[in-house]
């Protein structure tokens, strides 16, 4: 295998502008949810804070929260919504040391890029050419796997058709996979598909159309909501295949996200949304490489939560974030608001899930 | 003018098969949010049910619901997630009246339609002559100006920029419309633009980003959390300008559902997305004419809760449903998730709020 | 290998309305390239024309053409430009015999399709399930290596990355390709490829652009032009990749038909479009299978030249037709122009080459 | 009105990189349609040619082709197909002066932009604000209408709708047109909406698909060939709308190039793709703004052939390019293909040319 993480380069903290540079301000919340003004908020990149005479790195950190200095001077990053009063919320909007806070963007590159000054298809679309994209990400996922943590974050394509529902289930069969996150959609479909064989009342093989097929996931839906729970529908109605039982079998935790679309839902789902990203969060932080799979809403909503860099057994190392769509649009939305660091693969999520499987398992 | 609503043809009760046809059967809810097996599924069309020898048209309908029959022998057409214990339930999976279910969807065909056996370009696409469709939108809306319920579900594009800002405020300051639906961002990006002139940090004429400008929605979001509530942000920032703000001093009622995507949020926000199906439904059982610009999610949602037909003063008429979108697949979409009866416009949300303002403001 | 062609049902001649049919009218053509007023426009389907009492079958269709009677009195189909004075015209705009032209659309329905009068996600779209067609095609495609006649078109994508390139080459050395349509792009970049390892200057397989690369594919259509011919160049620059090379190696027939894009163009390029046409239109007169992809411009030159059926050793057989792009509205495109009987799968072509590289060459 | 044409500042010649710089260096033409190795290939920028000891800008430059010295010590740029052996080709492939040629892009600068590390929605898509991209080009077109060139690059969506059409029948009529580049398509349904009210058998207002539709426009098609012009067509058929109408009774020259996807065709069309290159070239030397309109093909081609500057009474000035289609792939390949100083609008060609007429035309 031929990956390699590439080494962090701490900064020389012996530089004359970060000895010299003063401590963090802070100031106190006084209203739960609202920061002070001046407020320092949070980018994807390492942000070292001085505290105490300090340089302390920001270790579970995301965009556009901010942050608090905790009771052992350590550094809290916070959405503003989880503020409570007394918080002590670090202020400034520099980011070159001067107010104690140091955005570090460098710590990756090795060399420098030499850039010409004009280079036919610079962006990145459905004519890029993916080959390596893929053999990288193939590498990548060998070695995280074992060492990372990996998130995927499926919307309701992905088991919409047999051959990728079924390479998905065999991912995370294989270890491939360390959550599951998405919506209502993915999960009800597929649990439709292992109990009917249909998604939306269509054979995912086929693609008939079953007769009175509509009532299929409302009939799902209303089993689960009897059942109660995921694990009570898997054993009343034997469920034995898909993504869903896949990641019950192999206890890969699962986080649904309700939204305003959803039917039923299903008993799992998060009906508080902003709950829902707390609990999201909680594998954001742990992530080492996220998969983003045909949903915008929910690509969206995870990229915001995850940084650049993570810190896994005190070394910090990069956090690999991938957007697979048929959509040029939708994959550069992520970093159209703010997600910077983003792989994208403009190709059907069918073909995508197959190609890994393919060479991820046997 | 020459709107003319289309006259709704009642079914002829007289017929055979439906004197003939029985009672609707009913099962009674044993769990809260659980129908019981073979419960009625409601559809987007005119629904009667037969109770107590007398045909009941479901009045407030929408797709993928069940129905109860109230202690007054009327029909209720309920979520799932809505039932309770002891709620009757109508059962029966056929459409026929043979077990006293009718779904009638002849009521608005004046005239058969002959269709050609080949024709160039039968589906709608940004390649469609949308010049009547705009024509009779103008010509409708000034109808449901005065005799309708306009809804319109708006994505945060309608407010990044300063023509289709301002175009959306006229059309709310003229009458054009009776509930605003959307999530966050909308709102949030609409107040942005209306204190700092940015939407996303980026000026909504110019296309400069400004300094700094990604702090621009969370200062934003910060102010309005502090204030409290929307009304009390408008005083405080003197606010007199936007979407939010016209609706706010014209009675307008404005219901944000909330999404895993969301910064914040505003106060306003409902955080719980079934509640927030609830809000919306509360309008979209009013609606007359319903506009989708933009946004997938909001667009799909109002669409699964909005029926092809309403009784405005004991009359069945029409709902109108337009999607807007520079997105064929967005569209699209709608229809293939079950709301047939959408007109699609494929067009930059820009140019179409602009020509409703030429074109019914002055 | 499962695959079976469906067998074609004949007309029944005996039916009184055909009997009792009239021979076909026919007008002379007066001017070259002009028809006759109410001139009989083709269509994809089978037609018969009934010539000295006889049901004739056009046997080398496609549509938007004339009819002229042979000498022999047998049927030909020719574009209007083809047409030259003293040319016999068949005359008249009816399909159903009683002009003595019987359009037969049913040669191979075996049973009738009992359609729902709903169902959810009734289009194609990139949330299609594909694994069925994918199968299908596998099946087809061993068949047709060696009983049809299988017509590529493709476009530069196909050549862009390193994987599909390579799937491309080896599905033509493995008598996967009869024929190659496209146009000056598709080979420059394919023979930049071969010499220089770049398209547009880029690595196709590390993406990276060359230094001063926006000359390679201007520095191999210079080389071309100075050789003469590709056969030359090949052996000039000692090619010995990419799928020109594989097509002049295993003597598959390319057809590049220029367009006011190109530059250059290659010394096989065909400048006179019309030309270019009844180049292309000769491997569609044999085609039993076509399949298009990543180009509107030559897919939908194609599907306008070939029809839904052809004679193969006297049987009428179907011809299949695929077409594949990320984009909706490429793939549609060809269907709203009039090619109704198109397979289609939106995806990345380049994972549409490597699957059909994995399943049918070891 | 507001424009002002930005003021093109030339090289400081007395530079010592410039005065001490050696004349360039030639290389005689072979054979017709080849260049020497090592030619110097054209940017879109103004080049700078020491020739005899003197600066020479090349005037109607173009990217992608050779620069070849004329007998009157000028510059001439052609492309490689109009070679003829005895052409003197300027070889090298510096741009800094160092083999006598200098490429020089700062000519409008006024003043340099600060840029953001960081800013959202950095692209240009459906979701920019496009306000003052229309402001601009309003007032750009009313300068250009009296003191430049205009050039229309159209494809048949813009005569697919009846109040495109008419918009873009009042731009001609009105003066902002000077001359008309497309293919077949456009010309062909514009002339069929002239004569029967169709594009490709459906009505361009009310959408309905004529009965035998698909007639129509090789109906139109057959009768222009058998008029053999154009004016001769409008003329037999008393044709007195559309934007060919407009453009003969005005003198508006067009040009449209052949395609193999074309029926027909038109006698106007030119059959052959790089005499068609020819003509279109022959507007774009002259051109100050190309506004491309919904095609892809005839878009990338006139792109190619635009220069980012133009000499005007020997004045140097930018010339401004549009693209303007529903699609954001379809307008950012303009620039991906080469053509970098383009202004891409994402809308509805529709929605386009009405607010055009609106601002423009009373």
């Amino acid at each position: 295998m031929s990956f390699k993480l590439p080494k962090y380069i701490e900064p020389n903290f012996e530089q004359e502008f970060l000895t010299n540079a003063p401590n963090v301000t802070t100031i106190e919340v006084l209203k739960d949810g609202v920061a002070p003004d001046n407020y320092h908020g949070t980018t994807i990149y390492p942000e070292y804070l001085k505290i105490d005479g300090k340089w302390i790195l920001a270790k579970e950190s995301r965009m556009d929260c901010v942050m608090t200095v905790t009771e052992d001077n350590d550094v809290a990053v916070k959405e503003f919504r989880n503020l409570h009063a007394g918080d002590k919320v670090i202020v400034g909007r520099t980011e070159d040391a001067s107010e104690g806070i140091y955005v570090y963007t460098g710590g990756f590159n090795s060399e420098e890029e030499e850039e010409e000054t004009f280079a036919f298809r610079a962006g990145r679309s459905r004519e890029t050419a993916y080959s390596k994209d893929y053999d990288d990400l193939y590498d990548a996922l060998k070695y995280e796997k074992e060492n990372g943590y990996i998130v995927w974050v499926l919307g309701p394509a992905a088991v919409f058709d047999k051959d990728s529902r079924e390479a998905m289930q065999a991912l995370i069969e294989n270890g491939y996979a360390h959550a599951l996150l998405g919506g209502n959609a993915v999960a009800t479909h597929d649990l439709e598909a292992a109990t009917i064989g249909t998604a939306l009342g269509q054979d995912i093989y086929t693609q008939k159309s079953m007769k009175d097929g509509h009532y299929n996931h409302l009939d799902l839906l209303n089993k689960a909501r009897r059942a109660g729970s995921i694990e009570k529908l898997i054993e009343e109605e034997n469920i034995d295949n898909g993504l869903i039982y896949a990641c019950v079998k192999n206890n890969v935790p699962i986080v649904l996200g309700g939204s305003i679309r959803d039917d039923g839902p299903l008993p799992i789902v998060i009906s508080d949304v902003y709950q829902a990203q707390n609990e999201m969060r909680k594998h954001t932080r742990k992530a080492t490489t996220v998969i983003c799979l045909a949903t915008q809403l929910h690509s969206i909503a995870t990229g915001n939560m995850t940084p650049s860099y993570t810190v896994v057994n005190g070394e910090v190392r990069p956090v690999y974030i991938y957007s697979v769509d048929v959509s040029e649009f939708a994959v550069n939305k992520l970093r159209d608001r703010g997600t910077l660091e983003v792989s994208t693969i403009v190709t059907n999520v069918q073909d995508f899930l197959v190609n890994l499987k393919n060479n991820l398992t046997e």
